[in-house]
């Protein structure tokens, strides 16, 4: 058992909220600030991206008791259902039978974590906007306005679980030493609505992650419990097929019609939409260190905001939790070593799963339409299949298992190399699932089994 | 001629002074800012690097005919001195006969940019701080606190050259699809002293920029008009010859024996200097963009803070100026392409010289130790003396040349490569300077040499 502290958690989100119920739980006084109302009060809709729950985060979930709570306000969804641009409608599933991501709404969770986190005796101060921080003392600093007066809250320990925006970090950037990036893409997004049947179904399969890839930009679709999908245009600001283009309601429904012909039935908002919807930004933050000496640690977000394309951000952000509650296990009062343990643990995990996640846009937007990709993850499932132990395809490792992010990158990368090899085999097409390719696959596997876990 | 705007330029260093200059004789009313006392009036040293100016500097300062005055405050400087560990001391000419770097104290060189600024008409505020800009409007907020009461100062236009830990792009980084990085060396510096004899003369050439390379650290020293030379030691924060390990007198002058023997009789406050003189950090700092719209631009360091191991810190920022008087010349009062132009010009270039830069620091501290480079360099400055319209070594292009930062590096690694494959020659020591050795170059260089300018 620890010695209890005075910890703030400085942001409401799901990291913040889930982080604050382990604190608690460890006999902690967890007090949780948010700049923002207590969103169980207002409407949050407009610039969400569904999230995805995949076993990292049910890992965090289960290690606190919360699974089975959270599984009841999610739909499974095992595969990706592929609209391509000819009208035709192809799936590919994510893992092995039984295997499945859960789509989740972000509003509906965050307001469930909440709840149980003040079940668990946590204690929520909203609309109480933090602008800095001393670093070595653990003192907040609260106020209306950034240049109005502030009040000191002193804790022994604050968490920065305040997002991609992070005042926590913003502090520690001033530090020397401290390395910093971030990285806009040029890619915006728009949120767009598929409203349930009136008998509350939805309107398309609710077990499919919906994509409909179109190169440099793409639809998808993630259902949602009450029968509706929360879509998700992805698209450059400039140039070709860009969001600069679709400045008019005419200019927006020919594109469309051209691109997603499919949705006109299943979006009949799209114009109000569309036109009332922010474009929001993607950006990559990192930076190191995450904590500062036995005072203050990032969390989530605020040490590692990524893009979305992996469905990622939410489990990533848990799996720090889980490692953190792991370390503090083993180190009881140390809060020096857990936090200098933690961040030595997370970092290299955290730069992976950025680049997994940068990577998937052009996996989901561009070969999910090409028919040679699709055959090559049809060959790595056949394969994976017949021989479990020396095969398990990038998705499963990043998704249905528990490996560190780095480890399943660069794995991944290996077997990459030999598919590549693989895929120039004349007639490839005709004999893929011949024992010829199993032969040769095992072969590569074998002259460089040092690099497989 | 130029309509005449109200102009703000934060920060009285060497290029927010040379901006002055350059932005008053243009008509303008010109208004700088520091936070600092006017380094007139107060002592400056125990943290610097001695500069050098390199045919870039000498370019802006022609432009406004001011190289004659600076010329007479400097020391040329044509080659590196290098003090192996044996005892030994070789030079190495650093471009052809004449060619010569300036070495320039940074305080007597920025007092006079500052006096020359004055003399042009240009108003410095000394001892106001700038905390913030409102970007839309370039309004400039001062006041004697970040979290006091703040005055505003309107201009038309405001340049940021207020350096590596800038204010003005600190509010840009918090706009949207502003990129940023900042990386900081596990390398530190602290400055040294080798004061005059009694005469007045140098101790040691004052025409060599000193080096004593031993690997993973290495002493410099560049020489003053008084007869002293400022000295820079750099060597990494942590493990094996470390700062963290000299952490008393005994060590250190014990360490100094060992690796420096031959700095016994020419640093004779080693040790006070050594424990009175901060142990600095060293930063690389990337953005962009570097303008906002037709009222705000970044410049030098706060754009590009770079490692000092090529000395073209100075020179880059120098050249900033060079380029945005040419685009003032060619778009008059079109601010808004002016500072469109100038970042895309720019940015490409800045980025070339912190990669070379970073990389120097492995040539110096390194390889001028090492016979292999020395006999490369040997080969190329003669090959070069013999075909010079058809190779200018990599450091004389970026220091003795106005080529674009990025082409020198380019052609410097498509050199580089082909240097690499010389040296590979059998008994490339005995017959490095024969005919057929210039022969394999030239035939390397014309299979090639679409890539060559």
């Amino acid at each position: 058992m620890q010695t209890p502290k005075k910890i703030a958690v400085v942001g409401s989100g799901l990291v913040g909220s889930l982080l604050a119920i382990y604190l608690k739980r460890l006999g902690h006084t967890v007090h949780v600030y948010d700049r923002s109302p207590d969103m169980r009060t207002v409407e949050f809709s407009g610039r969400s991206i569904n999230l995805v729950m995949s076993n990292r985060g049910w890992k965090a979930m289960q290690d606190v008791g919360l699974e089975e709570e959270i599984r009841k306000i999610g739909i499974p969804v095992d595969k990706r259902g592929i609209h391509l641009q000819d009208g035709s409608f192809v799936t590919q599933f994510y893992g092995k039978e039984g295997e499945a991501i859960f789509s989740l709404s972000r509003g509906v969770l965050n307001r469930k974590m909440i709840d149980l986190a003040e079940e668990a005796g946590v204690d929520f101060f909203f609309n109480r906007k933090i602008w800095d921080i001393s670093l070595a003392t653990a003192t907040l600093f609260e106020g209306e306005s950034e240049q109005g007066q502030w009040s000191e809250l002193k804790y022994d320990i604050v968490f920065g679980a305040d997002g991609a925006f992070s005042r926590i970090r913003h502090r520690m950037q001033r530090q020397a030493m401290f390395d910093y990036s971030q990285e806009f893409m040029s890619l915006g997004y728009k949120e767009l609505h598929i409203p349930a049947n009136e008998d509350g179904t939805h309107k398309i399969d609710k077990n499919s992650l919906h994509i409909w890839p179109r190169g440099n930009f793409m639809l998808m679709g993630l259902s949602n419990l009450d029968g509706s999908f929360t879509c998700t245009l992805f698209m450059p600001f400039e140039g070709e097929n860009s969001f600069e283009q679709l400045k008019d309601e005419k200019a927006l429904v020919d594109f469309f019609a051209t691109y997603f012909p499919d949705t006109k039935e299943v979006i009949p908002d799209l114009v109000n939409d569309f036109f009332k919807n922010p474009t929001s930004y993607l950006a990559i933050m990192k930076c190191y260190p995450w904590t500062y000496e036995d005072k203050v640690a990032l969390i989530g977000d605020s040490a590692h905001a990524i893009v979305p394309f992996y469905g990622h951000g939410m489990n990533a952000g848990f799996e720090d939790i889980t490692i953190l509650n792991e370390l503090i296990s083993n180190y009881g009062d140390d809060w020096k070593t857990i936090f200098s343990e933690y961040q030595k643990s997370r970092k290299p995990n955290a730069d992976a799963i950025a680049e997994l996640s940068r990577r998937n846009f052009i996996e989901m937007s561009t070969k999910t339409a090409d028919e040679k990709f699709l055959l090559q993850k049809k060959i790595e499932k056949w394969f994976s299949d017949k021989h479990p132990d020396k095969w398990m395809p990038l998705y499963s490792r990043v998704t249905f298992s528990l490996q560190p992010y780095s480890e399943a990158l660069a794995i991944g990368d290996f077997q990459n190399k030999i598919m590549e090899e693989v895929m120039q085999i004349e007639n490839i097409a005709s004999k893929w699932n011949s024992e010829e390719v199993e032969k040769i696959i095992l072969q590569k596997l074998t002259t460089s089994i040092g690099l497989l876990d």
